[in-house]
């Protein structure tokens, strides 16, 4: 770690793949189950790290959303009918950090390439880390929707939340 | 993003505050419930960021683990009775990337402290972002405990991944 202006360190992370995904120039808010290859393409020395990975039906993607525009503070979510949260309050890519989190199902694997559902990131996002997704771990039922829930139209909301496009 | 030796480039991303935990030199595998005073000291630029994260029960933590030891490509989770696993099937902090990822109940706001329920990272570690963990979007019901699921005392398993220590 080193030091910059504002005296917090510089932390350095390498990538390790690419997310390959039907998206050049726009992805969906979040993930959509739709038609389309998505895959985590590992450099091949990571490839061994892969190992019983395919025992899980959900894995966690970690990402560096190299096309994000600058970090706001505040943010209006698009389908959040005018409301306007703090940054860590929401999903969007605009973040100090522009680290991606998706939870996805994990598909197949085939040599240094992970098969998995519909991922919210442009096609060529380097990849930084694959997590499983363990049930008693990162389950939570009774999870809520925060400030989202308050939405007028809660269904349509959820449609959202689920990444069908506005024009649906 | 900069070139590396190997060609991949390099990821640069800052400190925006730190985690503070009763945890100096060992952190559980996994948080557990215990006594103890948890929570997220954010740097004062990015507190406005906050804004409407109080509506969520759940949050995910995402730290920068700066005391893990070297990567490695195949890790022996300790309670998994020998078993060796390939690192990105695991949630061991020797990673490629030491980036860690916690579900944690958001307790309350006060100034620029997150309280959080326990966490598993030593106290003083770097965060580097907070997301809110959102029911329709992060709980997977019908996720599973992949190889994990295969260890011969399966409820004893289950105690270690919600972070009770082996002594228990």
């Amino acid at each position: 770690m080193e030091e910059n202006f504002n005296h917090t360190p510089l932390i350095r992370l390498k990538q390790i793949g690419r997310i390959r995904t039907p998206y050049n120039r726009k992805a969906p808010y979040q993930p959509i189950d739709e038609e389309g290859v998505f895959y985590l393409e590992l450099f091949p020395e990571y490839v061994e790290g892969l190992e019983s990975i395919e025992t899980f039906k959900y894995i966690y993607v970690i990402f560096f959303m190299d096309r994000a525009k600058p970090a706001e503070l505040i943010v209006e979510p698009p389908w959040a009918e005018g409301k306007k949260v703090g940054v860590f309050a929401s999903r969007s890519p605009s973040r100090p950090n522009p680290i991606g989190l998706s939870v996805v199902r994990l598909l197949k694997i085939e040599d240094n390439r992970v098969y998995i559902s519909a991922i919210d990131a442009l096609d060529g996002t380097p990849l930084l880390d694959i997590k499983p997704y363990v049930k008693h771990l990162d389950s939570k039922e009774d999870a809520n929707l925060g400030w989202a829930g308050d939405v007028r139209d809660k269904d349509h909301l959820i449609l959202h939340l689920k990444g069908i496009p506005h024009d649906f």
